[in-house]
């Protein structure tokens, strides 16, 4: 199952011609999992042909507008179109009051459940069978959070010449082996699925940053990381502006992404004086190769590993 | 001084890939007034360079999402460009709540005062020396106003021969004359204006009906405009729907338009179902042949009137 990421807002706190608020969305198979959701993501939403039926879950990093005021609107437009499925909500203390605020005093109806979840620590928030999603606190100029998208381990590769000579009988206890199921013969031996399969295949992980300055821990949360999005509002001649301001340069991101040994770096959330985003790419690039500059539209496959 | 008319956003309740949710500004000099305030629309100014430093005033039609999710995310972005002047805010019972709960939700602080001006009954809502805007309450499923931009006549035209027949020395009498004061002579004779102008030169008029059924009343409420821009949210088949929604059709438009003598109808808030929106102006163009259909970045000049 790939994954797809699409950047469908990299802009600062202030959108340009080019650049809608933020909010990044990534596939995988059915559902749809969204980090920050700006003004204006449900149109870039339809320009994207991303849909708005698939089972969903949004990531919020902090209470700042520009990177929630996009939610109302993309669950009034959900119910619109009818929507069924439950939507679930992730986000800092307050993210109950900014919705339920916002429907009562706009009255709008909604189709389908919308369950929110306050996150008031670091750690796992969410636990699904095939991944999970870990917050970490950041360091913006409010309560925010970084999350990690973490698949888990894949069973390895099937080997049928090993289950053949155990004596296993090709069909359904094949089937078993190789969704990682130990196994009961027809003379009642058990046997686990690690002798006939390879060494677990590793999930995938993407990190996003949110708005933050470097902070402590954050190579260690995105250890290993095949992408990391992070903050690059200003380049590094503004590096105090950028601390003063509670965001990162690209010498920064470059450097953790390098520390976490991760495998590619984007670099967003784009400062609109930023016309031409060159300069953050040569000074990311300086520090890690495989840094890019995000724009709105942009998508990144991440297949399979095997 | 020229009015400039600008489509923001010409998208019924779901935005689509050429059209961004309802919002229409209008230029008159140094100032915006802007009817309706949807998602997205601070990009729209962006990309229409109208700027967010102009004297503003907004008028909100109703209550819905689709037509004031654009207004928090507005005024945050005029606070990180450091504006400092008054903005006004025109709408119904609730408009304060809303813009309060979402400002102490998401904690955003702002450089300039913000004058919510709520709006109860029918009438005229705001009195400025160059015009005023008039209220009619209009037919949606919820509290709903229609909004008049009625420009006040200006003194006619000045016939040097006339003040010169009449021994009025040129110079500031002849300016004041201009202006349609009263000026005394050097004898003490009064001289009123009228006799040195020409008639009144009549003002401009806009009507904007928000989202609504067709009313009783509007055609004086617009009479005479120059421009009425009309809810036409689907065509003629579906107007039943229309009617059950609270919208009307190109024809519903296009009767009120002619029965108010209006000079241009401009359609509006097209569902996101019209891909082309040509079988909208043909049913609208049946019946009053000065119709056009907006569409975003639209803009319409009104040059004054001799």
């Amino acid at each position: 199952m790939s994954l797809r990421i699409i950047f469908l807002g990299t802009s600062g706190a202030i959108p340009t011609v080019e650049r809608s608020l933020p909010a990044t969305a990534v596939q995988r198979g059915r559902e749809m999992l969204m980090f920050d959701c700006g003004e204006g993501v449900q149109r870039q939403m339809v320009k994207a042909k991303v849909g708005f039926h698939r089972r969903t879950k949004i990531f919020l990093s902090h209470l700042h507008g520009d990177h929630v005021l996009g939610l109302p609107g993309l669950l009034q437009t959900m119910a619109l179109m009818d929507r069924k499925l439950k939507l679930e909500v992730f986000g800092p203390e307050g993210t109950r009051a900014f919705l339920e605020c916002v429907r009562e005093s706009l009255q709008f109806g909604l189709t389908f459940p919308v369950e929110i979840n306050e996150i008031l620590d670091a750690g796992r928030v969410c636990d699904e069978p095939e991944y999970s999603i870990e917050a970490a606190k950041s360091n913006h100029v409010m309560t925010s959070f970084a999350y990690a998208f973490v698949e888990k381990p894949r069973p390895g590769k099937f080997h049928p010449e090993k289950a053949r000579s155990l004596g296993i009988p090709e069909g359904e206890l094949w089937s078993k082996l190789q969704h990682g199921e130990t196994v009961t013969l027809a003379d009642g031996k058990m046997v686990k699925p690690e002798v006939a399969l390879g060494t677990a295949r590793r999930g995938r992980k993407i990190v996003f940053s949110g708005d933050t300055r470097p902070f402590r821990g954050f190579a260690e949360f995105a250890a290993g990381a095949d992408l990391v999005v992070h903050d690059s509002t200003f380049d590094d001649a503004l590096g105090d502006k950028a601390d003063e301001d509670g965001h990162s340069t690209p010498s920064q991101a470059a450097q953790l992404a390098k520390a976490s040994k991760a495998k590619k770096l984007v670099l967003t959330h784009i400062s609109a004086r930023y016309i031409d985003s060159s300069l953050l790419l040569e000074q990311g690039k300086a520090i890690f190769a495989e840094t890019i500059v995000a724009n709105d539209f942009m998508v990144l496959e991440l297949p399979l590993k095997e």
